[in-house]
């Protein structure tokens, strides 16, 4: 019993059964490997903020350190400040949907919704819906809960919604809990969901009787194209998602959902043994950055940068990539999502790519228990300058390069049978 | 399908089992009606932010705004940072811990730990032991996961090992998975766990297999008597949860675990999905609020406030409380623990304490589903000014008087039976 001696953990029998099948995020582990200054990354999915002007920041601060400092300092309600909720329906507004403080509840950043989300709706077992790939965050976040999730392959205009219905036939009406998408510039898939899906998504769900969870952190960073409608314009059933985390900072952890007040109480209900409420400070700070500096003049910056970036991406892979590859081309948001022949194995292939000093993330980690995208990557294009990126493209050829000279070799010998990327996929 | 039409939540009957059974928390629902301003709030446990120096505060949030801004506003490690958790290491070894920033988890106040604690080992039916009454928002964290939590009571030493033991043997050794306990100026109870007994509890916990979990968010707000060292300086396997929400500030949402590395990575695990990471600006305004002002005078005049407040509340019970009404008499923290004849109900008397100008928490809400403490009360001295606490108290006494009348009539009429305020604490 004495601290004079040392005695290692002894709870690992007494671990929860939802613990035994989480796995640790390859992103995560990649952020201590990426910290290496010669290497250039492609696997974070983390916003330039430098492009953030101090004055801004100091502006937002200023209240939460004087006027609003009692307020900033306090516990604050489970569901958030009524003053924030207001600038977060004005951004909504903005892109389409009317809503009113009451529909809107602030989370810890749009993970914290997610873990709320499952927390209140998932048992075990439950079949929950969502395209593959999809943000590997969501998929730990559900997976705590144990569900039975069901993967439906995108295009490029988003999930397609035919094999949606197949899978809904077979499942049957009343049986799926939510279906959850990011229909704008997907995580990982770039791509975006067409106003004719999204119509059509909404009438699967009246049919077959699940709820739709949009989450849309990356909407308001399109480069091309024009606005598409967000379900919850379309539907107010709609679970939305929003975060501060790409149109300003995720430091501040701010997120907030925008659902049926009765659906709120749920989650209002399973946050209280969460958190008990969110910082009030950052609350603070998130409304006075929204109300008094010209943040879309920044936001604008964003939008011009990251722009730069993706085409400085796409350029280089169109330049060193070899021709059996094929990746998406997103109208916005972080992210390239690149698919292989399907005997390269993306996983074993990182630690090579991280000797020639580039990081990315492997295709497995998108989807639930690495069930598929071994020989996918996702490519993030928001944190390097067009400069790195051409330069950390070309060493990521190399390395492919190299690993299908050998499969080509293989091939042509009749050892292995060619697929196309098109099938792999699926 | 039409946003024109008004449609009501579709999602009641998709709720998951596990919160069929959760309550809404009876002190954050008062909060709203403590709003009144002719109202007197002895229930909520909010510290007297401000006493916060506003100076102190802007010298805190300088680095965030400034030095440390790119890290401040961008995406943390799950864990937290490095240099906030060395504050934290500093902060134990004055308590008489000694331990790194390895063995160190930060999380959104002590309330995320709990869930995390929970989330990663509780299934369904495991058994937990804890004071009863206890933190109601630890029943909350830990109900999503469905225990069964044994109370176990508490005299003016603390938890009582001997119905500790009792129970323990009830249920055999490695039946338990662990036991919640706030050592220091308990709440509700405002009880100390003597030395004699922390030393006992970590016996038991060794024969009996289970491990120890000691949150301690007063610790440092000691008004009489001497330290008494914690739980975890006794036993490197004791779990040790922290915050900075009264010694500080509850508006920055920063808490923090000690444990060992094994232990932290399995809620590392768990707190990807839960929210991905903490805030990192709150972490450094925390960090340069305990390296660059002078926290510990401020301490004190947090220490030296709140005594004069439980001593003007405790005077005020001595002076107004019938002889029915016992209370116990806190070296430190916030509350005091009234108990009164097992005949009266503190939940349905609220709405006349309400009527009559004065707030408290009725005391079923500290015992896992409501199963005790109907007689109980939970006073808090910690917001109110002295003046105050002579009011409210003057108040409540007339209410409870009003009670007792009533049922005085009805035992000399012999109609029911007068109990001990003991029996009824049991």
């Amino acid at each position: 019993m004495s601290s004079a001696h040392i005695i290692f953990d002894k709870t690992g029998d007494k671990v929860a059964h939802r613990v035994i099948k989480m796995r640790t995020s390859a992103v995560r582990d990649l952020f201590a490997a990426a910290s290496r200054s010669d290497i250039i990354s492609l696997s974070g999915g983390m916003p330039d903020v430098s492009l953030l002007p101090p004055s801004a920041i100091k502006k937002a601060m200023r209240a939460a350190a004087e006027d609003d400092r009692a307020v900033a300092l306090q516990y604050g309600s489970t569901d958030g400040r009524v003053e924030t909720k207001q600038v977060f329906c004005d951004l909504m507004r903005d892109i389409g949907v009317r809503c009113k403080p009451a529909e809107v509840m602030i989370t810890s950043g749009a993970q914290e919704a997610l873990d709320l989300i499952a927390k209140a709706f998932i048992d075990p077992g439950d079949i929950i819906l969502a395209e593959g790939p999809t943000y590997l965050g969501a998929l730990q976040a559900f997976s705590a809960y144990e569900p039975d999730v069901r993967c439906i392959p995108f295009d490029h205009e988003g999930m397609r919604m035919d094999l949606l219905e197949a899978e809904l036939e077979k499942i049957g009406k009343g049986k799926a809990k939510f279906l959850y998408t990011i229909p704008n510039f997907q995580n990982p898939g770039g791509v975006t969901m067409s106003p004719a899906r999204r119509k059509r998504l909404l009438e699967l769900a009246e049919a077959y009787d699940f709820f739709v969870v949009e989450d849309d952190p990356y909407g308001r960073l399109r480069y091309d194209g024009g606005h598409v409608k967000p379900l919850r314009a379309l539907n107010d059933q709609v679970v939305y998602l929003g975060t501060v985390s790409k149109v300003f900072a995720p430091g501040l952890r701010t997120g907030w959902v925008v659902a049926p007040k009765s659906f709120l109480a749920k989650l209002n209900l399973v946050k209280q043994g969460t958190d008990l409420c969110g910082s009030a400070f950052n609350q603070v700070v998130v409304q006075h950055y929204f109300t008094d500096t010209p943040w879309q003049k920044t936001l604008q910056k964003f939008v011009d940068t990251y722009k730069t970036r993706r085409d400085a991406m796409l350029a280089a892979l169109e330049k060193y990539f070899p021709p059996e590859a094929t990746w998406t081309h997103p109208e916005g948001g972080f992210f390239v999502w690149v698919t292989l022949p399907d005997y390269v194995d993306t996983g074993s292939m990182l630690s090579v790519a991280l000797d020639k000093g580039v990081t990315y993330t492997p295709g497995d980690g998108f989807f639930p228990n690495a069930s598929a995208g071994q020989n996918c990557m996702r490519l993030a294009f928001c944190f390097e300058s067009p400069e790195n990126l051409d330069e950390a493209i070309r060493r990521l050829a190399a390395v492919i390069e190299d690993q299908l000279e050998l499969y080509r070799a293989f091939i042509e010998a009749g050892a292995i049978k060619a697929t196309s990327p098109e099938a792999a996929q699926r």
